[in-house]
């Protein structure tokens, strides 16, 4: 790859910069940008020129947003008496997928990891109890994950949200649907048994 | 990810249409673009903008270049004695890698199809017997690739070629170096036995 045009060099090194891009797939995306019409690599650059200057934070739940406030924050159809709470922004579109859940989002924006130096005021939690003191929610779900500084994490939130009377709940965690217990680490198990529920 | 602001929805499908990414890979580039610094991805957005207009054809032997002749047909240093000719521009490049190769090149830009409707027309042939007449190669190496349309090529350019009174030689096909029997198709295997060298 030496020999290529300096132009195809600069495209072939930012490529490599990104996740899951190695040497020969960034070559083979520089090469197909060339063979495709000029309109596809033109609309990749302004796409990408666009996401940083287009995106921004939702100044409610941290999440992304285009304007000041995310379509879920300013949408009348959700139901604004339920918050949950997860890590990062793209967590909220994970669960957008499912369509199951129509309440209000709030971002972490990380968690609380002693080890990487990030304690609670790194994180959104200053305004997550504000809105929390304002709104009077009446139920907040902790959606961080299950390693220990997400579980820490929660437990720290609990009990930061429990004083100002509103009902706490974690995302429950078991075996994945459609999971098998051979198929399944003996962590998972151990939480589905603990977690289990009356028939 | 129906629920992403506008521009993250334009990079994920602009990233979708490249060779090796799919959804879920599209959507990892999005986000990380967004974690990064600014200039991250208004370095890759130029680059890909630039490839576009920046990448001409060399006037010579139709490989890549920035200006009218390419860096290859612009060296003093090359053997221009030596003609070798390959399908794609890229395929400069892979014998470029190997160093070993000093003459130059020419650029096909395909190779013969008719089920394609592909003929030699559509390809740089005109170009490349102009340039066999006009310069006198002591050596043309043929070296499109080894399946039925480019040996068909390669048949087709040896007997254009031979009238000229230049040399014409095909690459070598065999065992990969470092390959083993075992490990080898039945092909390769009778394209080594029939080329086989005295020792």
């Amino acid at each position: 790859m030496s020999g290529y045009p300096k132009s195809i060099k600069n495209v072939i090194s930012e490529f490599k910069k990104l996740p899951g891009i190695g040497r020969r797939s960034a070559e083979r995306i520089a090469l197909e940008l060339l063979k495709r019409d000029n309109n596809d690599a033109l609309a990749l650059s302004e796409a990408v020129k666009n996401i940083v200057s287009s995106v921004k934070e939702c100044k409610v739940c941290h999440s992304f947003s285009e304007g000041d406030f995310c379509d879920i924050c300013s949408s009348p159809a959700r139901d604004t008496k339920i918050l949950c709470i997860v890590e990062e922004a793209k967590e909220v579109y994970s669960i957008e997928d499912t369509a199951g859940y129509k309440g209000v989002y709030h971002v972490l924006k990380g968690k609380i990891s002693p080890l990487d130096g990030i304690g609670p005021e790194q994180l959104t939690i200053k305004y997550l109890l504000e809105r929390i003191k304002e709104k009077k929610f009446e139920e907040v779900i902790i959606a961080t994950n299950s390693d220990v500084d997400g579980e820490a994490t929660s437990i720290y939130l609990a009990e930061e949200i429990k004083p100002y009377g509103v009902k706490v709940s974690r995302i429950a965690f078991g075996l994945p649907v459609g999971g098998s217990l051979d198929y399944v680490d003996r962590d998972t198990i151990s939480k589905a048994l603990e977690c289990r529920k009356e028939m």
